[in-house]
């Protein structure tokens, strides 16, 4: 029983609580949900390929899309632009594709307001002293920026009540598992079905 | 991350969809969850166990203890009264074990009345065809109690509506898993997680 249009999976949590290595193990485990790839104007880390991990554009360009009404939603996070293109975002939605975006809380919370229909998943560190380990551990910020970035991930960790649901990232493949169950248990909301079913028991 | 108190999960439907065959699956699979036994006044099939499939209760004595209150619920279909036992489920609940009930449509809806944050799955039949065959399948019927049943069948399918999650059986381990996964989902829900964390993280 698949509903007429598809789920819209927002995958949020304070900077450093492992969003974008959840959500690339996600992706490797499970090919039917889509995932919708962002837009920023920071710097690609190593690895990091542009229009897979993110589409990396100047201040100028995504200033663009802003005013173009290009952007489902948009944060400035420290100094730079992360956002969401909303056509790839609608067109799948309307093919009765699941569709994932892994974004920071405060573009988290303007999807809402577009997709109050959506599921909203808050990622927990499992101690404030974790976060601060991640964050450190990746080696690309001075004191200075660690401090700053744990106060405004205290900020962010207030605005859990703002979500559906909360999964804590202990370990990756569990984190996975429980995003998967939540998908799994959203498609199966009585909310979501029972259009179909009153139709099915018609016919 | 463990909710202070148990997660009251259950699972009904109509007549002849499958629930026992789904709940004794899921109890193979996952020997967490505490299922808690149902009484009941019909004679015992081939195979049922007392204690074990069911409490098999004279009228008299099933009776007796709907007057003690020691019925969470109790319903009379067709001719049999139906019932679960208070004291395991609220004791299980309190120990913060997750408890599963198998039961009938209208005693799910009575458990609904003390336990409006259980978690409440509709198990669906592919189609009222589908339902009649297995229904016929068991044998045990005559053709007048085949009509009469597949007739509440329809009154209870209208009851989806009070429900949170419908599951379809149209396969029993397709079935458990999707249970499963609701379960595991309704444990990441934020409004039962919320206060551990806010404690959490003022420590």
């Amino acid at each position: 029983m698949k509903r007429e249009k598809g789920l819209l999976i927002v995958l949020s949590g304070p900077s450093g609580v492992g969003k974008g290595t959840v959500c690339g193990a996600l992706r490797e485990k499970d090919t039917q949900i889509k995932y919708s790839v962002s837009a920023t104007t920071r710097k690609p880390r190593e690895g990091e390929v542009d229009g897979i991990n993110y589409f990396f554009k100047s201040h100028e360009e995504f200033e663009r899309m802003i005013a173009e009404g290009d952007m489902l939603e948009h944060a400035k996070y420290v100094s730079n632009y992360y956002g969401t293109p909303r056509k790839y975002v609608e067109e799948e939605l309307e093919k009765g594709h699941d569709v994932i975006l892994e974004i920071e809380v405060q573009g988290a919370l303007q999807v809402k307001e577009s997709f109050p229909e959506g599921v909203f998943i808050f990622l927990m560190p499992p101690s404030l002293n974790e976060l601060r380990s991640r964050i450190e551990g990746r080696g690309t910020e001075t004191d200075d920026l660690i401090d700053s970035r744990m106060t405004v991930a205290k900020e962010e960790i207030d605005m859990m009540d703002k979500y559906d649901y909360v999964v804590e990232n202990d370990k990756v493949e569990l984190a996975v598992s429980r995003i998967q169950s939540i998908v799994t248990a959203e498609n199966c909301r009585k909310d979501r079905l029972i259009h179909q079913y009153k139709q099915l028991m018609e016919d």
